[in-house]
């Protein structure tokens, strides 16, 4: 049976043996949840880049940019990282460059995997229902905080090993039992539990409360962006009549 | 005031800015646990190497020796690392050369801080109350296992910081967070919570349950193991009369 097995920061990624197997790559709060909601409407494409400059240069080939740096919108780009900024009609069929602290990063150095999907609680159950499907070991890259565990990519994970144990997997470590253990402690109220983290402090003095509490949303969403030739796509994206 | 913070495994320690901190190394399965024991014994010095050579050449000047490699003595020495070995007279005065799979890198990783001290939960509340009069900021170091995270120093590092909040200090991030909610979660039985990990697995099958039992428990011994000119003194060492 494939095993459920947690990364909890890109600086440990190096100890794992990705070879063959599912990656699901997470940044909560906020790029993996904003990526999904472009997905959800209707973007064709996002390319995730590292640097500001890389995405600038995407704009002059037609992309829409999307940059954040400390968990505010970059100047020159016409989006942040607020998911609520993509629920506009200019993102149908759009290709969009998005470039953010950490996310970018995760997905980068999960590049020898067999497969990389995004994850966040918005299409948790269709990220578990893929898994399910692939039957490949899976591996959660928590994109984490400056190389620190957070925990809110913790939780995700947390909820992923829930799922899949659930569903014949085993656990591959002590760091799927961590993160399923907060999990279980936390879920339910991920709010109420993350107003003590560091990264949600952070982001309410950016007054940016409104999209934690949206990230924090269990399904609401059926996309499955997956990589493919370094960009991402949506599995699930409903065809164009 | 001073702050505690929570590094899950030593390849995370280049995130952190150590100087005029003060560090626990804790490695609980079984480096520090027995280290602890070994002063509780009436040892005089522990010295930490990494090479299984250099702890013989320390045995050439009169040194006792200390080695386990995946879990086992390592052969050719006095000690492997089951804190009930070093239980015995010899030990009262001696020199302990001691090699570790992943407790000694934790304290060498550390040199750049203030003060290093040894944590366990035998010695527990010896090491919080010391911290508490140091009042520097603290840095609990799991080993962890082969660089990866691993539950039962995870729950130490709750521990130290369940205390350290209770008496002042603040939450240096979301690693700390983590840990104490972990350790909340299991302290009413650390043995029956434990029983999933992966180390602890490992462990029973090599027939040492007894020692993680001794190991787990709480404020055995009044010890304060620190690192002084590159060897392990025990600043609560009852002097020779």
């Amino acid at each position: 049976m494939p095993s459920i097995d947690v990364c909890f920061s890109p600086e440990l990624i190096h100890l794992f043996d990705l070879r063959g197997k599912a990656v699901v790559a997470v940044d909560i709060l906020r790029a993996s949840s904003t990526m999904v909601t472009a997905f959800a409407h209707g973007a064709a494409t996002i390319i995730p880049v590292t640097q500001l400059e890389e995405c600038l240069g995407l704009a002059k080939q037609g992309c829409l940019t999307a940059a954040e740096r400390d968990g505010i919108k970059a100047e020159g780009f016409d989006f942040g990282n607020s998911p609520f900024s993509y629920m506009i009609p200019e993102v149908k069929g759009s290709t969009i460059a998005i470039t953010t602290t950490n996310g970018t990063r995760a997905i980068r150095l999960s590049e020898a995997a067999e497969e990389i999907v995004i994850g966040s609680f918005l299409n948790l159950e269709t990220v578990v229902n893929h898994l399910v499907e692939l039957q490949l070991d899976v591996l959660v890259v928590c994109a984490g905080w400056k190389g620190m565990f957070n925990l809110e990519d913790s939780l995700y994970a947390g909820a992923v090993a829930e799922q899949l144990l659930e569903r014949g997997f085993s656990s591959g470590s002590d760091a799927t039992l961590g993160a399923l253990h907060l999990y279980q402690n936390a879920k339910a109220d991920l709010f109420q539990y993350l107003q003590a983290s560091s990264h949600v402090q952070r982001m309410q003095r950016l007054e940016i409360t409104k999209d934690i509490h949206f990230c924090l949303q269990h399904n609401l969403y059926d996309v499955l962006p997956v990589w493919q030739n370094d960009k991402l796509v949506n599995l699930k994206a409903v065809p164009v009549a």
